[in-house]
């Protein structure tokens, strides 16, 4: 039993890692952070959680927590874990940040592409990125890990096996992505209000989202090669889910049986990425699961490859992948608290 | 070709009401007023005007409104066109106030459900409940028209006949209405954001919404009883629409063939009110159209009648009734520019 | 470890039974049954359950799986089960329905409401009605369980301290209950594809549901009258969740805290029960978990009182109280498998 | 004024048709034709249309609606218009063909892509494809116009300017479209049922789809070339619209400005093509109207440009355009009876 604090609780992404932790059967949550609503009991916020916990949400220090805390939880917007986080932290607790701040190794395209300075850039060596399918052996040992985007947790897992067994032109790579709403966060923008979303879908920030250097740099990573790709992601007129469709230029006459061979033999071992073969992935199939579904198809006619992904962008795109790395740094079965079947319909 | 002019041009039923206009045969729009988006192009804010005008929103002065207006549409929150709606601003120009501040013919029942003092309760008198259905005459001589709440015009459509015939017993009735989300206005509340408000249904101000003297008053008028019902109104997921269920005891054994009679009888000439007959309404099939539906059963088990309304929230229950007011204001015929066919599935 | 086979696992009750069944510590599926599905991996049709289970559907003989089975749960339509369950069957295993053979006790009733033969009526004495809030104890021996409907559950539980207590005229008594589209099954009707369904709400069966004489039982034997109340469904655009509102009128003097105390009194142990207190229950804190939500409102200008209650109507009105159920039936901690925090939004 | 017919009134693209011609001023509509309900008044399959008309549907023989009818719209499953419509046909009035039977001009590529044999191949080279902004002069004169389909009217628009202008590279070309689900037409496949499509997003026919080789001969003969692309279309969970997000490799080094200013030559006199400058389309905005609303981004970073496209698909991508065509075809001015603003929130 480890005692777990989550600073955010109250945001969407913290709040589904807080339903994850109280169910869990090796943690005990000994903090709530939210800033916004100090001292209100969190069942008051989100009332799923009346029957389920008294506890008040809070505003604790730093210091403090680390003193109770096995691991923290931080499911904060960018710029701030940079500062929270330093060394004298990571002696005493283990930190998991939901966030942007550790993703990127190289600070200055970290800077570039989030427009604020990083505080505690010594750090960033340190700091696993926590892709379990990708990182687990360092996962294993890390004292600061950094969860990955949702977007990209969908478009890194989608894609890897091509640019690791170099069967794609890195440079030739689109992704366009889909994302339900709780992607924007707990919003009071009208836009964001339901008359404004209800019924209608736009891309947004195209070419200029902040998850794209994160991709670029895992799967140039895979690929050994220096990539640029297009991102484009959409908002969709649903709650939760992510469907990323991978465009790539095929630099092998394999054909379909041939790649989904190197699918399988890729993520052989790995629970929670399901090849769905023949068929697509939906979002339905994997809302509320920790799962990430992949298909894909190969388009003779003009010689690509186009590669789905489907997550919940709360559950493996946030919480749920949290979890998924904290039961690795703490050495619990990988599974644990997490081997969610989706609810459906839902 | 009259000149018009609408305050609150920006919220969802001033929005509806310029969509109608800007097509409306009769009308030129002189001046769109918005205190929040002043001086920015309307198209700005609702793309879909991009093409048909180039008009930008304005704070104007209601002395310069009243000089150049035929007819001024007031769309704004309660307690406003009290103040600013006078006796010398109605010997220039008609008046179509769709807010609620002259709804109520008793000022003490105005002050105590809206919670705010009254500027010009001696109009109250003057303005006439522009329910077109029931105050035909009355309006093609108004200067003051208070455009009815859109909970109330379903409710007082469906029950009129019942009362009008004293049919039931009038303590008896309990109406509740389910309302798409536009009915809450546009809203930066996280309460009305996407995720709060998709798939899941609440009901609120159970009993206390102040649209319920406005139904009193006219039902009242009706039976010639001073009579109280209980109202509630629900926020459903989906944008437009309101279906209202009135349940009322019977004093009559009429059945259904014979009531629904008396509901061929009470809207024999009028074109806006549809009935079902053997079918019961639903909100699709008014949606942005003007039309209200109305059908009813009877339940002999109970003795009671089931009456159901469908409208358009913002047509009929907001914009739509404010032009056909217009219409009957100025001599036009009844229908002219709001002889909308529903569009389905839309 | 007991064996528990499913009858019509491929309805969306069915699949959610197997859902819980599948992660339920104490249960190992032996059979999952489908007649449109027969010889197809139940992952096939419902991909969420790849990973989790590789079973084939089957239309298994009855006589074979009293056999293998411990417990038999059954999701049909009505008609089927009344001929399949015999004393013969009960004496090898136990039955859970969650159809409506055996839900009402006067054999005239259930053959008058729904149009088909009895087959056993015999049984009807011996079996239990499953509403554990009311009849733990029954259940806790019963051989054939008979599970409540959807709408029934919500209106019973939410009535049943008034009732119990005299509180309210037991003939004045309307349920207006909205249902999200789960509750009409799996369906290949035009009627319920997305476009005629999305953005629109309806009424339907007003009067004349058959969940009518089922709650008018339960609330009779309550009261210990016979009772005849008025019930009217909902058609709403959302995938879960049942809202219904039951209105009274009240025959004492209480105010909303008096009553309220009524309430606490009356579900103080109950698990699955939550009190909303001054706040009115959504859909959405329910869904996906077994709770039934429950608050009030009283109407003193009529002298009527709200009860509104809110359930998922495919856990706690249908799959969830069936394995509640079967919890209670072999002895295992009442929310053993069930006891789900609502993941939101979702 | 000119007599009208509809062949496949009760699709959803032949029902917006309707509801566009019973208020067009230059058109009287005489035969409502609908195998499936044949004998039915129209407004009891669509309530919408009580208080429109009476018309019954009826399955007229083409040999009395060509001497009834000054112009035939015929909204039919592809494989039946080529049989139907014959040169004699063409004698005696005119063709709006909603379907697919004579778009592709190379009648090997039609049978290749539609599995069926084409019956008057000699007819191909007469029919005029109806992209009004491409080809306004030959539509004018024609007597048998084939109306693009709705991804294809989106997609072309978008890249037009682009490919008269050898701005890009023609292989290049990858179109990622979102559709509503009334693009399936109306539907009793379960697998369009609400709760199946809501809240769910998913790819099909990528590489595959019917509407690739419309786009490519379009394209290919406004940039001279024989172009091969990959278009993947989408089911997004909302009733209408289209987005489509285009992505071509620049050949150029224009920037976004560069670009823009092509656009606005290219459509300088188009009414019903908005261009959306520096914000970007999105599908609600164009809904219910004629309008295709287009913007574009330049990624500087790998050298691509992405132009969205947004259309309404049963308007600008059906009835909207097939209207506009007919209106060419009878010298009305374009824009008669499908001048409409976008209702919002609708």
């Amino acid at each position: 039993m480890i005692k777990a604090s989550v600073i955010g609780g109250t945001g969407y992404a913290g709040q589904e890692l807080l339903r994850i932790l109280y169910r869990h059967p090796e943690v005990e949550v000994v903090s709530v952070g939210s800033r916004s609503f100090a001292g209100q009991p969190l069942k008051d916020i989100y009332r799923n959680y009346e029957n389920v916990t008294d506890a008040l949400c809070e505003t604790a220090d730093m210091n403090e927590l680390v003193e109770k805390s096995d691991v923290i939880f931080m499911a904060l917007p960018h710029g701030i874990a940079s500062k929270q986080v330093t060394g004298e932290v990571l002696k005493k607790t283990k930190i998991i940040d939901l966030g942007a701040d550790f993703r990127l190794k190289d600070v200055d395209i970290y800077e570039q592409w989030y427009k604020v300075n990083h505080y505690n850039k010594d750090l960033l060596k340190e700091a696993v990125y926590g892709l379990c399918e990708l990182h687990r052996e360092d996962i294993r040992g890390a004292r600061l890990l950094s969860n990955p985007g949702c977007y990209t947790t969908c478009s890194i897992l989608s894609l890897a096996p091509l640019l690791k067994n170099h069967l794609v032109d890195p440079q030739s790579i689109i992704i366009d992505a889909k994302s339900g709403v709780t992607g924007a966060g707990r919003s009071s923008d009208t836009a964001f209000s339901y008359c404004e979303v209800n019924e209608s879908i736009k891309a947004y920030k195209v070419g200029s989202h902040r998850h794209t250097p994160e991709i670029e740099q895992e799967l140039g990573l895979l690929s050994g090669t220096d990539l640029k790709l297009l991102f484009t992601p959409h908002l969709t007129p649903m709650n939760r889910g992510i469907l990323a469709l991978c465009y790539a230029s095929l630099t092998s006459d394999m054909d379909e049986e041939g790649l989904r061979q190197v699918y399988r033999d890729f993520y052989r071992d790995e629970y929670f990425v399901r090849l769905t073969e023949d068929k697509l992935p939906e979002t339905k199939w994997v809302k509320g699961s920790n799962y990430c579904d992949i298909g894909l198809k190969v388009d003779k006619r003009t010689n690509r490859v186009i590669v789905v992904g489907a997550i919940d962008n709360l559950v493996k795109g946030a919480a749920g992948q949290a979890v998924q790395n904290m039961n690795l740094m703490f050495g619990f079965d990988e599974k644990t608290g997490i081997d969610f079947i989706t609810d459906f319909p839902v």
